[in-house]
């Protein structure tokens, strides 16, 4: 049995965690587990996986699930809340494997401490290795533990290493949709309202991430995940527009072979394969089976219709504090839109000024990355 | 350095290994070497590579060839001819790998020969696995021989199974470029003429295999060579129609993840690939560099239209020296064509013909298949 410390459960990884330890309940079971203020949702954990630790966000959730608990006589289930609550289960004696799949960067110090307990990861947040890559990969390096990416493109990626040599890679290649806005120039993107914005094409995501596809911010995380998770310069990653999301990603080797991941945009197939890696198991989901025609396209990526994809480079040769703040005033930017307090292509405008006007913090430490966040999701800068 | 057997140097396969030899002269030595009668192509292979043993289908080829050697004064290189040349190329003690890249029923002993002697076995030729599968591969393993395909197809699965485990393959996607008349229905199929045949969209090969693609046998050959190379039952082994050639095939796991190898119709990355399997080496050829638009298409086969494809599965139901029949009436009634005796579709004639009446030798020696090959080669039934 492999033993799931969850944190984000309610959200749309966290469902579809559970989703799939639900269809292998003979080799996963859920053991520790957190979501926010959704306790309707926690209860239905509770009755469907009977965990024996769990997590709400504040006191008052807290105290409607300990009823809970009490009324179905639940008593052996240790109930806590708060942040602290989360490192709780991503150190959780009993288990092995932990999966990050909340959002933000209060999933940072989540994966860290998880590492230095030796757990597996599997990591859905894409905070962690944005902000704190420098900091995360020696750290897991030297605690022998897996990252194990939940995201199509980096788990694509790793199936297409797999068995590999990293020196024979000449690139990798991550697909993008293009996202919700794909067919609109520059122009037209204006006067886009957030309902147009969360229209994704392919795939159904939270909020946050479909802005971000939009946006292409989405694409430029990914690509700083993907030099972290795979050891690579940036040089070495690039980016294609694949409109269907059939392709997840590629690599190119230095025989000039590529190999490719496809599949349909299910991201159960993603979150089993990080529970089950380097192994596979049967997974009973609709499939890409060729029985009716099927185009693909590949555009090549257009980093003045998409400022971001240029952006990232710059920001990643930059490096200390610099993608943090990329990240976080762009957390900042999408939030103001999502609330309609800024138009859309305002997201990038406050991305770019907070990027041009900070004053790196040098080597910085989990604190300072931890710090520069908080500023610069409240709208703030550093200069 | 990876000392190289070849024979059928002179063919597509074989110049084209010859161009990966030298490409990587620090990595690969070309030891022993056969052509048939193309005397002026050896001539240049004795300049260009300098190998220790060749050899040339008769004695006139022979006496030629022999003068050349003298006039140049490289009487270290021994000389002979006729098919047990063949042979001594496969064994030669210098030899570690063989590249059987030549064409037709007179490849299979070399490699049978090969693999007694353990050499590595890069196969292009596709008969040895079509005709004698059930008696090379369990030699093979005996051996505990490689057989590493040269066949964009083939590689392609080779590559997506890397690091995978064989239980985890839910099938084999073999894709299919349709070949020379994928755009005519079968009515207009009736008054095709050879040129029009050996017009191929995508591939440069030569005209046996550009006429097999456009009646989709080809494809018929591999799917019997995929049973034997990956010892898969038939019904795990399917096929797609795919026009670009871009993906050269795929692996679907249990877990719905496709895994694909892409690249250009370049057959150099597949043969290096099985000289260097399961390394890779830099090879400086154009790209699929995704800098341009690129559409790719699959469409579900249809027998119908190629009723070969319908066909191949009953003929490995047959099994013993059925898929034997099948190739050999096919090479028979390829050769009528392209000798303008026959129509196009009469091929599909003969060989269903040739099926249907054949009375099977049942678990046939390697003189038995040999024996079938023959008979139905020239165009004789065993009824």
């Amino acid at each position: 049995m492999k033993k799931i410390g969850l944190i984000g459960a309610s959200g749309s990884i966290g469902q579809q965690t559970l989703d799939v330890i639900k269809r292998h309940s003979d080799v996963f079971e859920l053991i520790a587990v957190s979501v926010g203020r959704n306790t309707e949702f926690m209860k239905s954990i509770i009755t469907n996986f009977n965990p024996k630790f769990i997590a709400v966000q504040d006191e008052q959730c807290y105290l409607e699930i300990k009823q809970f608990i009490n009324e179905k006589a639940l008593s052996h289930i240790e109930l806590t809340y708060g942040n602290d609550a989360l490192i709780n289960i991503a150190t959780h004696e009993e288990v092995d494997t932990f999966v990050n799949a909340i959002s933000g960067s209060i999933g940072i110090r989540s994966t860290v401490e998880a590492i230095k307990a030796r757990k597996n990861i599997a990591l859905a947040n894409k905070e962690t290795l944005v902000s704190a890559g420098a900091i995360i990969m020696p750290l897991a390096k030297q605690n022998n533990v897996s990252i194990v990416p939940i995201d199509s493109e980096h788990s694509a990626i790793l199936q297409a290493l797999n068995g590999e040599k990293k020196d024979n890679i000449k690139r990798l290649i991550i697909t993008a949709s293009g996202g919700s806005f794909r067919d609109l120039t520059r122009d037209q993107l204006k006067n886009v309202n957030v309902d147009e914005a969360l229209n994704h094409p392919n795939w159904s995501m939270g909020k946050k991430i479909t802005i971000d596809s939009a946006t292409m911010m989405n694409k430029a995380l990914e690509l700083i995940e993907a030099k972290w998770l795979f050891d690579l310069d940036m040089n070495k990653i690039e980016s294609v527009l694949h409109r269907e999301s059939t392709v997840h990603s590629m690599v190119e080797y230095v025989d000039t072979s590529i190999m490719a991941q496809l599949g349909t945009p299910d991201m159960r197939t993603v979150i089993q394969y990080a529970l089950t890696y380097p192994e596979r198991l049967a997974l009973d989901i609709p499939t890409l089976d060729f029985k009716s025609r099927l185009n693909l396209s590949f555009e090549p990526m257009d980093d003045r219709r998409y400022p971001f994809m240029k952006l990232v480079y710059d920001v990643m040769d930059s490096g200390h504090t610099m993608p943090a703040v990329m990240n976080a005033a762009n957390e900042y930017g999408v939030h103001q839109f999502l609330q309609r307090k800024i138009k859309f292509l305002e997201i990038e405008d406050l991305v770019f000024d907070a990027v041009q006007h900070h004053k790196m913090i040098k080597n910085p430490t989990l604190e300072d990355i931890l710090y520069v966040d908080e500023v610069y999701k409240r709208g703030e800068q550093i200069q």
